[in-house]
């Protein structure tokens, strides 16, 4: 399966009992498929995956699954420690309709590069023939893929892609150049969308696009269509939301931001805080900077009409 | 519930298809109690806590409950990143028969004083009267309890411990001053036990203990006596242990060690390696320099006879 | 005065008695403004300003204004944990002919933002109007340029510049959006040049372009230009440069490569040792793909024939 | 030359030009030796090593040997990058009448252990047979002294002693047990005095003893005799003087704390900042907690009535 283009990762709308949200999960699902996005990525670190339990997973993604009705393709993530966990998670995933899977390491002890190969072999072993993304975040996991595993799983036949949460452009460049033909890269909100696509990108899996879907995907058109020109004037603007998902918390920032565009997808998973009001107020501030909140912005009811 | 003296850290024996083998946890249980330890502690690191689902953390608790007859308490570790699932796993392992519960937190987002004090609050509430000792270990966790909260915690009524796994020793005095009367304070593997006690500690939690437990008990009695030289002369050649298990692999290296003293609990959960073999000869030796290897040494059929 | 292009930290020849090699210094200056760089960077971090005493710095500086003949600018790196000695530095500097100041903070103790800020604003006021470019390398020093420290020092009338060495590009475009009309950025070895000129930079400071110099201005008029595409197809092949720049130390790389080229710039400065020959190898292999070795590439008589 | 005891790391007073200020240097030294510590330390990290110029390091080594007058041995800092210029000044440090020297190891770029231990053997060569103690500081310094690399130089004939600055207790046990009878530890202000010595340590090099000689030298001798009771009974409220030490910037808290005392020492070198009135209420209280100031505490003339 080809990915390109603009992928949001999905928030987890989870209420103070730990019951999935479905509604605001639909609502939000339906408005960036609407928004024209490329496809869709629940289960990322945006989506809190590190605070939920498999059968909150596993209630998201089949919501996820149904709502968008094939329409873009779902990108389902998998994390774990455990490499039988790991496999199992991806079988189950599958089953339940994901398209792809985003494929997570989590680490507690450090672990060698054959140990890190071996976990992301076993999910690709498990995906039945689904496409694999790899998924490094070297920010938050205590393991990183090397360039040299990174190549090696290059030759695994459905790893095809994999999305760098560094923030490090040239390493993305140093991968591009040894995969070449095998591997597709990802950017994530860490780097800018339009570098990473002048050197040789095929999209985005970010956060930041939940909220500002249709600039995003105007974002992707001219840089698609090479004119670096008009990438970069859409871009600029853009980086504010860029900057804010990176200095609060992520999943709180989002959620936040979402619930003053009008979905009601709730607060971060506890202990998590909910964002104070001078965070609120900077969001609030960025998303009306971009279009993004206010008169038509987004089509959504605003939160207090409802 | 008074605690103190040595606690093992226990390994958590699971086969190939993530099943908990039931008869060497029990044989281990029951070795360490007759060798005189103080307490027992499963789901700790050396637990491979952090690559555990639910199930097999219960079962686990389950058999040591059962295996140690409440002849020494059991401390079973509750560890998460969302406080509703750390809640959930205190009182399900208090009704599975834990006398105490050690409370770890794991953080995948940074998170602020407040979350981690609401965190280690909700699980002394749910406790139900059941002690509560605190766990840090800023090496493996990306959160940490600073002064400040472990103070304001010690004065939450049913959380009378703390265990640092830091190897900050200074740290522990800096804490025994501010929570004198109302805290007590367990070494870990990473500090020297015998100035743990020098200073006020009460004992040790610690990995180690698994496989030199007669030792153990023998370097807490001297330490207890406030016999310092004898102490001293005892925790030298035991030092040499906890140096290997910094160097390996924690859980690698005590199921290694234990495998090696006729225990058969099988190797560290995948993506973990097995050590090698210079890491197992490394091992060996030093258990044979302490008298924890060989003729008599445990009183265990070793594996390969079995 | 206007910065822009390509500016090589230039290495620093030093003999096994600390004696500054005038020869080959005045070679490699002369071969580099030959080439058509834009700029010269003497005691950058590839010119191990870390390794040299006031004497050596001085020297070496005088050497390069000298054998520059005011043909492109020559920007002097100052580096200090003093304010006093980085003032006193910079005033002998600009005494000594430098065009510019290339501002180095080095840390021990951990410093605020007011005590990093008024480090740089001491070197301005030093500089007798001579423009100041601001240096960050999160990677090697203690101590970081904060945004809202960069937005300040903005205002400054002669800091004109930074030359961020961070790994992380999107910082740069954050720099650039905040301090637009006051502050120009430069790129490092770390970041991709194509990609920082695209989001409005105006060049590079960088150890790599001391052995590429030619295809380094090729590329800088290719991005100049705007053509992105010819840029990216000259950017690809250089990036192995950098790579392999990152992969062995900074100065050590560097040197091995010059003495390759038949540039007699000696050994890096001890304690640093000299490269192995597998690095030396692969150091040669990427010179030669890149056509900065072999047959006519840089003009120079080999360092064997001397 | 044997070393052992409290050996306080001197401030080094130096006014904003830049300038020793020798009265208060031979005033403090003057008043350490009369409280009784056993030997003195220049141009340590409280002696702010890394802001100092050869010029004001030299001075300083040459008022603290002439005001000590023999009656204690004088052991000064030696600190570079630079394998050449550490040579040379432990040459002229000796030559300045140092009785033995502390060698520092700083690094700008990684280095392997080969150099590491190649600096220290070239500072002991240099030294003229005079000892050296090799001083490790993970904190601050980007290198750091391996088991393997401590137990090689241990086999050095003048390299008698070992100083370990960072956290970890359990790392001096381990460098004890395998330098036996070549090689005696000092502790650091971030280890508990009373557990080194316990654990088979010679005595301290810290900053804090500068302002609390007399306790220090007390606890010291408690320590010495085995007295482990009232060894810690006065190492209780002394812990405080070591917490508000790394609370606050080093050499800040200590020139604050001596300025209380009454020895006008001046400020931190700039751009460090004094510390603000928060801090310096928090350090005179710890101050008089443990009878460092106040009527008689220190036999100074209060720095307001000078």
């Amino acid at each position: 399966m080809k990915l390109a283009g603009v992928f949001p990762y999905l928030v987890s709308p989870v209420d103070r009992d730990g019951g999935v949200m479905e509604e605001p999960l639909r609502r939000l699902v339906s408005h960036l498929v609407d928004a024209g996005v490329h496809g869709l990525t629940p289960l990322g670190s945006t989506g809190e995956f590190a605070y939920l339990g498999w059968a909150q997973k596993k209630r998201i993604v089949e919501i996820v699954v149904s709502e968008t009705r094939r329409r873009v393709p779902v990108v389902a993530g998998v994390a774990s420690t455990s490499t039988h966990d790991a496999a199992a998670q991806t079988g189950a995933l599958v089953e339940a309709g994901a398209d792809a899977i985003l494929a997570i390491l989590e680490a507690y002890f450090p672990l060698g590069e054959d140990g890190v190969e071996a976990y992301f072999r076993a999910i690709a072993s498990a995906a039945k023939g689904r496409t694999v993304v790899l998924y490094t975040n070297p920010q938050f996991q205590r393991s990183d893929l090397s360039l040299a595993v990174i190549e090696r799983l290059s030759h695994v036949q459905n790893i095809g892609y994999i999305k760098d949460a560094s923030t490090n452009t040239g390493r993305l460049l140093s991968i591009i150049e040894r995969t070449r033909g095998r591997m597709e890269v990802f950017s994530a909100s860490a780097h800018i969308p339009a570098c990473v696509m002048m050197i040789g990108g095929v999209g985005w899996m970010a956060g930041p696009a939940c909220i500002v879907p249709r600039q995003s995907v105007r974002l992707y058109d001219a840089a698609k269509a090479g004119d670096w020109r008009a990438a970069m004037e859409l871009q600029r603007p853009l980086w504010r939301v860029n900057e804010i998902f990176a200095k609060f918390s992520l999943a709180a920032c989002i959620k936040t931001a979402l619930n003053l565009q009008g979905f009601a997808v709730g607060e971060p998973i506890p202990p998590q805080a909910p964002l104070g009001d001078a965070a609120r107020a900077e969001i609030e501030a960025v998303l009306r900077g971009v279009g993004a909140l206010g008169e038509g912005a987004v089509g959504a009811v605003p939160a207090a009409r409802r």
